[in-house]
């Protein structure tokens, strides 16, 4: 099977920039003590977890049920579940940790924990539990200085199914890191609050064996991991045009495209239609934060990693991308039926879209179809 | 099974609402000598189809392949794809029209249309073929006093399996009315576009039984529908805040809604975190051109359709749903674990991050459980 064979918009993957993305960050943690967890909400593959475990201790991160069901299911046996929890989700979870060494979850709530507390306790299942930390992202967790984060300490101590396990943080605002000086001090920010927040716990004879941070960009630009104990980067297996723009990544180093169909031309309007639109690339405009002219993504050659002249998609809807350039577009070099492919974004968001991946080695040749476990 | 018993994030359908949507729209077509031919890449479910071609003729519109097929293998048998036909995509159109009465296609460029004769004689498979008219939509088709609609109904003459069947038009325009006046301008300017395409290929002795126009917005407000043969509204079987914002539908009559459950409280930020984001809501932001403080959806009560003062999702990450509103929120009345619902932007784009609709009749109960054909 070719890329030819397929019908668009399908989701390419290639797996020799996976692998090189894979290696680099688990290169960068390897001897620093601090343990890669990757974070799975981006490939959502066993197969990519593979890799991205290589050499690892093999513990993972997901951000749905879903997810961690699907790798429980094939031999991830450390789990952390990155998301708020919510009582109503622990007898799915504990259905799932029965079955593996430890489904972590992560709470930033007393209220919640108590109710947690209780409901385990009914389950008559054990869960470590990992206090969330808001280091400046203010998206969610407790301050690192507050009184939450001790109370909800001693709900967990007083827990007989549940353990304090440590503390975690994702600094969500180092996606908007104006430069590399900025997002080195999102890194530290990053570090010193769940490093601060450990440090408190410990002075109050509370477990922390976990210290965890990350995203990407912070996992490629921190300066420093001293005193955390692992790192959750995720989007780092793919990259992005967005990832791109923050510095993150080498514009080639990106891993996953849609390969898509030129539908239409509209000279009078220099624009080409193509077969992917909201739905195939989503509506994520991350990356326009840094890269103007991006649109919904950059247009490359149907094979490669080469851009075409400085098209993008400009404009979406459910199944049309509308894509546009500076100069004439190449109408005859791209007539109607013509493939091009379309970098996204937001890796994330766009591979959601997809049910499988259409693995190639930088050519033309799909080596491999790997599934994705999408929803709830 | 109700509510409680599910894993939030879920897509909640409410059966008596689709009901009446689906009912109301067949009455406004009944007699009028234009066949209701419903668009099914909202809500792409049999159940669904066979509400909205209750009492109808049975043909749909679809705009992806999977969607054809899924529908054919559900006795669907007159079914228009309605998206420019590409060469590659024809073998398995003709896998999927074999089992049918007849897969209409779409084309607007000559070229194609060659390209697509060649391949539809070497597959020896028949299919009826429409040519896209440009509305003032401008997004695809050919203008209707345009050289191209009379070259490619003259490449449909010579081409052996492919018979022209006439013209299709859709006014993408309407969903940017800024107030009713406007859509019913739209609506008129989409009818003369496609009837004017009709008269010039009548007048040349081409045949054209088709004339299809149509858009919700259009379907809801157009005060003459002369000359048309068919309309494919799509989104009315669900309506959204976009619909509503345009005039389309009372608010009430929206079907479809994200339930979710609170996952964090930010009391500080005055927000609530839940745990739909970017993929259980899309990042469709359509209604905001028309309702301020819409963000990505309105919050519901978890039952009924009250909503909860003015709170709206200001914003997702892709797990993650920030929740706020005016006034401080209430917090008590909705700790970390209780839930709420979200009504969609945009139901097409916010529906295909699901597999399967929770049905309900306005209550708490899960009457159904019915799929949904996602992908390509």
């Amino acid at each position: 099977m070719t890329l030819d064979d397929l019908i668009t918009p399908a989701l390419i993957l290639d797996r020799a920039i996976l692998a090189c993305n894979t290696e680099r960050m688990s290169a960068r943690f390897a001897g620093t003590g601090v343990a890669l967890r990757p974070h799975m909400k981006t490939a959502k593959s066993a197969e990519v977890a593979a890799l991205a475990t290589a050499g690892q201790a093999g513990g993972i991160t997901v951000s749905t049920l879903a997810e961690a069901r699907y790798f429980a299911e094939r031999g991830f046996a450390d789990i952390t579940y990155a998301v708020g929890m919510v009582p109503s989700k622990l007898e799915e979870a504990a259905a799932i940790a029965r079955s593996l060494r430890r489904l972590t979850l992560l709470t930033d709530d007393p209220r919640a924990a108590r109710a947690l507390a209780d409901k385990a306790a009914a389950l008559a299942v054990d869960f470590p539990v990992l206090i969330e930390i808001d280091c400046g992202a203010h998206r969610g967790g407790v301050d690192p200085e507050s009184d939450a984060l001790m109370e909800i300490a001693r709900v967990l101590d007083k827990a007989p199914r549940l353990a304090l396990e440590g503390v975690l943080t994702h600094a969500g605002h180092a996606y908007h890191g104006a430069d590399v000086a900025a997002i080195k001090q999102v890194a530290e920010a990053e570090r010193l609050a769940v490093v601060r927040a450990a440090g408190r716990l410990r002075a109050a004879d509370r477990p922390c064996p976990t210290v965890s941070a990350g995203s990407t960009p912070t996992a490629v630009q921190a300066e420093s991991f001293e005193g955390l104990t692992e790192f959750r980067p995720g989007v780092y297996m793919f990259f992005d045009l967005d990832q791109f723009g923050l510095g993150s990544c080498a514009r080639e180093d990106i891993a996953v495209s849609v390969l898509t169909s030129v539908i239409g031309h509209q000279p009078q309007h220099n624009r080409l239609n193509i077969d992917a639109g909201s739905l195939a690339l989503s509506q994520d405009l991350s990356a326009n934060e840094f890269l103007p002219e991006t649109g919904y993504g950059w247009v490359l050659e149907p094979v490669g990693t080469a851009r075409v002249a400085d098209l993008h998609v400009a404009a979406v809807n459910q199944e049309h991308g509308m894509v546009t350039g500076a100069a004439p577009l190449p109408f005859e070099a791209l007539p109607v039926g013509a493939r091009v492919r379309v970098l996204p974004n937001h890796a994330c968001i766009t591979a959601a879209a997809f049910d499988r991946y259409h693995v190639v080695d930088g050519g033309n040749e799909v080596t491999a179809v790997w599934d994705r476990v999408n929803g709830w």
